[in-house]
């Protein structure tokens, strides 16, 4: 089975585990980077060296660029666009929604099929099927690169606005930092009592999920705007979130975020919707109409 | 196979579902509750109803309680507390890990085994081996009803500090609120761009499982002191989180959230540590030296 060539422009950590994955595929690589030094090892696992961006292209139809921002990818590809005709451009560098809307048209103009990327993993996690890959862009491009992509994680569909890939991205590592803060918050409170992180963090992973199963289920009633509290009303959330605040202060553990939650909890309360679920709060985070 | 005896005293909604929990698996099963209409469902599906709390204490060797707070269950058990001696008394009523300590001494006293219980789940998810039971208390309690506690949703042991069912489960519901924070944060920048909460969610759950391999990784630096920056640092979530505020600005979503998260990373960017990994930010959290 002949293997689709690739060509993975960037060769910063990032760069260098896509090309890495690809290889491991067996796909014919070509690399470039601006500093030719940082393309030796994966020309050591078998990558053809492109002696220019433009030599680069030419030799795949896959062009996959990974850079330190959007500047940098348009001052790389802005004198060899007219080569990008009929090829796709998979940019995975970070940026705005708004870049990559802007990109996606620029590439539409000599031809290009576009795909704006965002992967949800650190370089080690390239290559694992448990690591997301988020796509937006071309239709086709997706449907056409699919199987090559799905070498680097498993590629996810976000559809024709090139800009979500991004939106996903900077929206879900806000989650992140949410996730991680409600466990420190929690590690930091299980501590103090004398309990090790180590044996406090797998119940709160597995916590996780049950988390989840709400999420999707306030997220139904997020699309309909309707929120039942059939079975936790904001109101219970909020004599609940009073006994964490009051465990926190007993232990002196900082309680900068319970209370950030106490007040938008509060404000539902106080506009009405006590009965209502958590997912009610979307409108604490929603634009003012 | 006969199965154990069990008394569920009180029975709001968790408790009611308790008691179903327990007579679906065959236990034969005593209820009590103080307003005794409350009982009619559950002796409609076979439990015997007790007449007093004594005779309801009496029935079986394994006694539940669940009221409206930790005052209620003395209240209700003082007057037998003669009566458990030799039993096992599982207190899943809502509560401090303080008011659990000072429950498991008092029941110690009459000679009860004692255990303190959180339920990580609503009334309907009671029954199902998904749902997290925390326990703590009597270690030979544990054991020896394992099995009939296995009923009510997967039984956790967290050790022998009564206090800790309780500590776990208020960290557990911080850590919730924080997940429903990042998450609601994300939908309604996701929502400014077209995109249905629906649609965005089911990525959102599947990144959690990512997120826990993090939370997995950053508990063991917690544990030894120290914060290798190996795959991510600091710093590069501190310029990632600007990319966040300035998204959720663009489109007027509120940004206390992250604003509170990019106060903790700059603060530990400032006293040196840009280097590390997000697990350094647990010293954000726990009490001043």
């Amino acid at each position: 089975m002949s293997r689709e060539k690739v060509t993975v422009l960037g060769l910063g950590q990032m760069g260098s585990a896509l090309a890495e994955a690809f290889l491991a595929a067996g796909h014919p690589t070509t690399v470039w980077n601006r500093t030719p030094a940082k393309a030796e090892a994966a020309a050591a696992r078998g990558a053809r060296r492109a002696g220019t961006v433009a030599e680069a292209v030419e030799a795949s139809g896959l062009v996959v660029v990974c850079v330190l921002d959007y500047a940098a990818v348009r001052e790389l590809l802005d004198p060899v666009a007219g080569l990008l005709a009929g090829r796709t451009l998979v940019n995975v560098t970070s940026g705005s929604p708004e870049q990559a809307r802007e990109t996606a048209a620029w590439a539409a103009g000599p031809g290009a099929r576009y795909l704006d990327g965002g992967i949800m993993t650190t370089p080690p996690g390239v290559g694992s099927p448990a690591s997301m890959f988020l796509y937006s862009g071309t239709p086709e491009a997706f449907a056409a690169h699919r199987d090559t992509l799905a070498v680097l994680g498993d590629p996810i569909d976000l559809g024709e606005d090139a800009g979500l890939a991004s939106l996903y991205d900077t929206g879900l590592l806000g989650l992140m930092w949410s996730v991680f803060g409600g466990w420190l918050h929690a590690t930091a409170l299980a501590g103090a009592d004398g309990v090790a992180a180590r044996a406090f963090t797998p119940v709160a992973v597995r916590w996780l999920s049950t988390v989840g199963l709400f999420m999707e289920r306030y997220a139904g009633q997020i699309d309909e705007g309707r929120y039942p509290g059939d079975d936790a009303t904001i109101d219970v959330q909020l004599a609940a979130v009073e006994h964490l605040l009051h465990a926190g202060r007993a232990r002196g553990v900082d309680g900068r975020l319970p209370e950030l939650h106490r007040e938008l909890m509060a404000k539902a309360v106080a506009d009405g919707h006590g009965g209502d679920s958590y997912g009610r709060l979307i409108e604490a985070f929603r634009p003012a109409d």
